[in-house]
């Protein structure tokens, strides 16, 4: 077999893409896709999603001119293939990795990034603000938004849509649909969507159109090709009703084969000389082109080191390991739901992140996958809540941000008894800025009638669940982190905790460290260690960020001058901030050194990285330790 | 002319209407008019709202049997009618006063309020909850959500409408369909709302329907009207892509009159059989029944007192006033605007409420009302800054909760350079507790790269917003109060403020009281009362939360040992929490004692009233500084 010269090695910018004929842009496609398999079976990432637009992506930059042109890629991890072919192939190898370029678009990072892209949704307000902008102008460049399907569910995304109709634009927007998001795609938009491609009635009318305008002289034979693609345009004008899309009077093209980058290419030429907002429905599949993850995408949406050739997935063999915090969830989630029948799961699109799937699986009618929209898990639950059910809401951190609102409105101000677990609190490691779980201790403690609580350990994540679905506890909210806990056996008995009560784990004198969460189990091994120095710094276990034990700050207030907090979030206005409160409204003098998150966003990295970037690892915990007993 | 016998004063309760003949409704309607138009003419409130949903709110609790079936209300303003019918009629002069009833839909005041109704846009994801724990729980109950087309823009109302779909529900939706909002409604959906009403096509299809039924035997003349309502449905089972509601699985009905309440019963009777989620479309005009708020929606909307036979506006004559802030940023935003050509205006649905209205006329292509999105607002804002222009973003304090994702997300860690206005800021008043602008300060300020100021009066605000436009101030958020500020001659020239300085006021000794915002003009008067008792508090105006004076917090770290802070928002995690982080970490042991609102929801009331029950009247500051000065 003859090796073909490779086009891709020759690819630094769009500029060098532009340079070859359309017929080599398959080859070109090839060669990405085998790129992106090669680099992610050994450097870990997402995997799927970028398969599904290697043509997409290899399309948009041969027809469209970044960076004058933008491209807004919703939620990052598509965007593989577009960080390749935009001078980064050569730096691809340091992908999510600490100093290295990010898992996401971000302009930080490259003016070919048009956009931040980590949270789902955002990329049609976006890039509608950008197309207006160029139409107040008087520039004529393009934007471009592309949208999966997944996405398309979040109410910012129909914002977007909404406000798109009536604004002098010429965005394009592009949905690649997939019929997925991590898990598959949920909800009416999906159903429909699935429905518009393949309705006969619906394609029935594109040709019955196709034929009239042929025998009315309209068009030829030779257009045919364009016009399959150009007949919904026609129709949306004889009757503006038929499509969710045009019924929001944008015009709506396809639904195409995405992964035909010649005819494309041809496509989004056409797409280019259309004004007014428009939409491009491509079909795509997630994992194109790597056989397993086509077979099973949510498995291999970041799968993971794999064998290229297998298929494998190749497992650190990790033999005796304390579980995630995902897994001790979702087990005893399920087991507080044998016992209480009022409990239901509810969950923005994470089923699988989360651990949701085993009650949904033992329980189906009872878990809800309400697809990508946080603030809709939390009035959804409000709702059940108000109607007597228990919900356990499990939405990640800083995607919790989205439903700050509805917490404060439609779950504390009526004081509903539910449950709200924030998974992926504190830093999260490779996915970075956009994805750490840095202020929701901050933002929520201020909300009046919640319950904040984070469990320093797997058996008190359980007892936390536990005591939460007891009757009459209110908003309890419970936030933990990514990843693994410390305690291999976890499976404790169930029983309920003091709300508002925190542990003294070891006693000291001079300097006590106040802690609140896993981080704790940082700090015990930093006090552990002192104690062979001979500082023995007393350690308390917050486990209730609201309401604060206040007994055991006047006890502390009372032994101690010196007192340091850690805590996995920001440091200004978190837990450490409440804690010098507490002892500023009781007029007692003392210094409270604040361990935290700092004042600007941390990248990506592992989590080992950042917490030393943050002064949050052991030796610098020890360190800070060790200033305090000097200062006393 | 004969009296009839009043048939609203025999009616407490539901259980009271249902003991009429439907034929004696449109008296009930016309008596529930009367007595809304005539109460609101003395004692103010939201006005128009109410009058367009006499009809249904009679026919509602005609045909459901409240508080066993739930009727959830989006946004309470539409609510008052259901209000007087269900054990309020009698306290009803007590709307908005303190501890009168409240103005919205609250649970807390009565077993027939559902669910909590200030914020738009959340009732079908509440009433969802509702109506599947009916499902999970085998009970035969129903639920209705009513929401106006304004809130039907919002990226909540479309994620529960993407949701309803796929759940196991019998939901009923009530579209009420007035074409308005506040403002009147924009965007694709309403638009689109507009055309599903008088589309010819639309309904020529429906007729077409119904003869062929007629022609098929399947239905007899005698059931034409009702089949006239239900056509959509029957419509649906042929193809579902011909309205947005049923392309979700949603089954449509109407449009129909809302103002019929005969017909109303009638509709309503049929729907409760109809298992499954379901939408009816009903008509109203926003203000029916008061000829001058049918013509003048905005206006009307909450117009103050007026004079019920003449519809002449009572205006309170008050000469030599200050201005309402609003009034000030309006103007000050068309003045910057005229000379810096990137500005533009973006507000969600409130371009009256925050005065936008006059940029707005002037420049119509540089002013966006993007309906009730307020996610969108900012991420749109977003679009704009990151493509060069300097969005002024204006949203109430209270709803920018909505968008609390969207500024972390899309403009700080891009660090855009974008103003973000919010209006409302601090206690509202008699909108009560979902209006109260009180957690920004605390929730914001922990996100890093922002800029937080308050102005202590106009002039401020002015020069704070002539600041924030200048190149490369990264994003710059203001918030200041709804209403009256204190300077008559607002109208200074516009120049640069430093950012992060603070001023001070007046020196003194002892005590140093440290404020942000209008506040500080009680405060002042506080301090100045105290002088001639021969108390000399000091009085710092921080101007800026963020970033902190840290030059003024060290000066004044030297001169006294006891702090004051005031703020007109949550005192935890606020600025008074950021200055006692700030003498915490400089080792400076100072007791800061943070005045500010309490952690608890603050309810309704005059600005007056709340504030004195917050402790954040005139007479409490002065007692609290003299408290301190005795603990020196």
């Amino acid at each position: 077999m003859e090796m073909k010269e490779s086009l891709l090695n020759n690819i630094e910018y769009p500029s060098d893409l532009k340079k070859l004929k359309v017929e080599q842009l398959p080859q070109v496609c090839e060669e990405l896709r085998a790129f992106i398999i090669d680099e992610l079976s050994h450097n870990p990432g997402h995997f799927a999603s970028s398969l599904g637009t290697v043509e997409i992506t290899v399309a948009l930059h041969y027809v469209f001119d970044m960076p004058s042109d933008n491209i807004v890629w919703d939620v990052g991890h598509q965007a593989y293939g577009h960080k390749i072919l935009t001078g980064r192939r050569k730096v691809f190898s340091t992908n999510r990795k600490f100093g290295g370029i990010s898992g996401f678009p971000n302009p930080k990072e490259s003016d070919y990034d048009s956009f931040i892209a980590g949270h789902a949704s955002n990329s049609i307000s976006a890039s509608l603000g950008m197309a207006v902008a160029s139409k107040l102008e008087h520039k004529d460049n393009h934007t471009v938004a592309i949208i999966g399907d997944g996405a398309m569910t979040g109410g910012l995304a129909f914002e977007g849509l909404n406000n798109a109709s009536i604004c002098d634009n010429n965005l394009l927007i592009i949905l690649n649909d997939n019929h997925m998001a991590i898990d598959p795609a949920v909800g009416g938009v999906s159903d429909y969507l699935l429905k518009l491609t393949s309705s006969p009635r619906y394609n029935r009318i594109r040709e019955g159109l196709y034929n009239r305008a042929v025998n009315a002289g309209i068009i030829g034979d030779d257009k045919k090709g364009k016009f399959t693609r150009l007949t919904n345009s026609v129709k949306s004008l004889l009757s503006s009703q038929q499509n969710m899309f045009e019924g929001l009077n944008i015009r709506y093209f396809g639904p195409s084969d995405g992964h035909n980058v010649v005819e494309l290419v041809s496509l989004l030429e056409d797409l280019k000389r259309i004004k007014g907002p428009k939409l491009l429905h491509l079909i795509t599949k997630k994992g194109k082109g790597f056989k397993p993850a086509e077979e099973a995408a949510t498995e291999w949406h970041a799968p993971g080191k794999f064998d290229v050739e297998t298929g494998e997935k190749i497992k650190v063999i990790q033999t005796d390991q304390p579980p995630l915090f995902q897994d001790v969830f979702g087990h005893t989630l399920l087991e507080l739901a044998r016992e209480n029948d009022k409990i239901v799961g509810v969950t923005p699109a994470m089923p699988t992140g989360c651990s949701m799937t085993f009650m949904m699986h033992e329980m189906p009618n009872r878990t809800f996958d309400v697809g990508i929209a946080e603030g809709h898990a939390v009035t959804f639950s409000a709702g059940l809540a108000k109607a007597g059910m228990m919900p356990f809401c499990n939405i990640y951190s800083s995607f919790m941000q989205r439903g700050y609102d509805n917490v404060i409105h439609d779950v504390a101000i009526q004081n509903l008894n539910m449950v709200i677990c924030l998974d992926r609190a504190g830093l999260v490691g490779a996915d970075g800025a956009t994805h750490h779980g840095a202020f929701d201790i901050a933002a929520f403690r201020v909300v009046p009638n919640l319950t904040i609580a984070s469990p320093i350990n797997e058996s008190q994540l359980r007892k936390l669940m536990y005591t939460a679905q007891l009757p009459d506890k209110g908003p309890f909210m419970i936030r933990y982190p990514r990843g693994k806990g410390e305690q291999k056996d976890w499976h404790c008995p169930l029983e309920e905790m003091p709300v508002g009560k925190g542990e003294m784990l070891t006693d000291g004198d001079g300097v006590a460290v106040l802690t609140v969460g896993p981080i704790g189990n940082t700090v015990a091994k930093a006090i552990c260690e002192l104690q062979e120095e001979g500082i023995h710094a007393a350690h308390y276990n917050m486990i209730f960020v609201k309401p604060l034990d206040e007994d055991l700050l006047r006890e502390v207030g009372k032994k101690f001058r010196r007192i340091i907090t850690v805590e996995d979030g920001v440091k200004n206005g978190g837990m450490g901030s409440a804690v010098t409160e507490f002892f500023n409204d009781n007029d007692t003098p003392i210094i409270v050194k604040r361990l935290g998150l700092p004042d600007k966003f941390v990248e990506h990295g592992t989590p080992e990285e950042l917490y030393k970037l943050c002064g949050l690892d052991k030796d610098s915990i020890k360190q800070e330790i060790k200033n305090q007993y000097n200062k006393i």
